[in-house]
């Protein structure tokens, strides 16, 4: 299994918290030794830090934890191998290019007997998560030929992530830079952090920042984790079959698949 | 204009030294201080760090000087920004999966009225280097459903090419991981360096490596710049229209476009 961390906000503002306590996880307070990755949206553009090795000792993720990028939507991701060699070209998130946007994602479980047809969006790697993701923008490349609203999207990665579920395990973040898709097919935690602001320490690391020094009173930044990341404030735990889609840090639409579709 | 660096190589070599000469025009010794960006290959996998600050002043340019990537092919850029907004959107090299490999591309120059009709691949940022790029790839894809040998793809490449420098400058870097394509419209320069290996001096700044030390002797390195990057090597000025294709630190095909191409 891996783990997953995800960011909206309404202003730039940096995962530095948060991604050092995810950082522990692999390797040091957790098994997850192959591989991180953490894709920062700035503007339309995206920021990629990957590595296959693991985080805690990676040089790479030394400068994202020192480095404070600001961004709006962020989706990291720290791997415990299951399906595919430990390589690069593993490496969550994966990026591709749709209607002129940087679509990213990374995904959490493991995916049983799924091969999709494969026509536009093909896979470089190995793993079942980049063939779901390929396989997820193919569909929605089918149904539209230009970019709808989010709204119009929504029914079709619905039906998708039903159906990869039935293949397994599949937890999943998704953004265009613009929103970002949390689904929870087994496990997934979010925390909205908004005025007054209070102080917050690490579970993973001995680590506390007090938010109320780093914002103003209108920011607010949504986390999402596949575990809360902290261990005195109150994260909303996902059941399976739920999700959400984030925009500026708020909850914009939520839902939950229908047993029918577990 | 901007600034080219590639490397084709037969192992896994890292271009710190190249890359460290290149870093100096960004905001130094050359006016280029509109960001910068690198790709590093990985097996199929590419490590890309991009930033629009300029490489003389970025953290991570700072990183990638000091931590020795090895790569088999490497392609980088600093931007001098002519079209297109300073964002990271528009920062080279730009990347596109196709046929289950990552493309990556690198533009010195400027086209003039070009508008191509984009198909699959669309633009993230508003440079005419992207729309370029995009318009390339989405001939290929035109042409091959499948990934032929590259050189079945030459020709489209070629003919791309031929067109978009009539609409102005046009020198670039292309690969997909395996072989990379150079192309010279206006400036552009090589160096294959092999067994007897010898010292090398920046022309950009007070640094000298000895080869010898770092090499074996089946090692075969090629290095391209828009510019010459040491003052005691002898390189190979490209002629205008003029094209290589590497593969491990040779040259596997070349030529020039006709007159009547220009």
């Amino acid at each position: 299994m891996c783990e997953l961390l995800g960011m909206s906000a309404n202003v730039p503002t940096d995962i530095v918290f948060s991604f050092t306590g995810l950082m522990q996880r692999g390797g040091r307070t957790g098994p997850h030794r192959d591989g991180w990755g953490i894709g920062f949206y700035e503007g339309r553009g995206l920021r990629l830090f990957q590595d296959p090795r693991a985080s805690s000792e990676s040089e790479v993720a030394q400068l994202v934890q020192r480095y404070p990028i600001k961004s709006e939507v962020v989706i990291g991701h720290i791997r415990q191998a299951n399906v595919g060699r430990i390589c690069l070209a593993n490496t969550h998130p994966f990026v591709r290019e749709l209607w002129g946007r940087n679509w990213c994602f990374a995904h959490n479980g493991q995916l049983a007997g799924f091969s999709p047809d494969l026509r536009f969006y093909r896979p470089v790697g190995d793993t079942d998560s980049e063939a779901a993701f390929c396989d997820l923008l193919n569909r929605l490349r089918a149904v539209f030929e230009e970019a709808p609203e989010v709204a119009a999207l929504l029914p079709v990665m619905l039906e998708a992530c039903a159906l990869y579920r039935r293949h397994g395990v599949f937890n999943c973040l998704l953004s265009d830079g613009d929103w970002l898709f949390s689904f929870c097919s087994s496990k997934l935690a979010h925390i909205t952090r908004r005025a007054p602001f209070g102080p917050a320490h690490l579970k993973d690391a001995d680590m506390q920042v007090d938010f109320q020094a780093e914002t103003t009173p209108n920011d607010v930044v949504t986390v999402l984790a596949t575990e809360p990341l902290t261990d005195n404030e109150d994260w909303t735990l996902y059941q399976p079959g739920e999700w959400r889609l984030w925009r500026g840090g708020e909850c914009v639409a939520q839902g939950q698949l229908e047993n029918a579709d577990v």
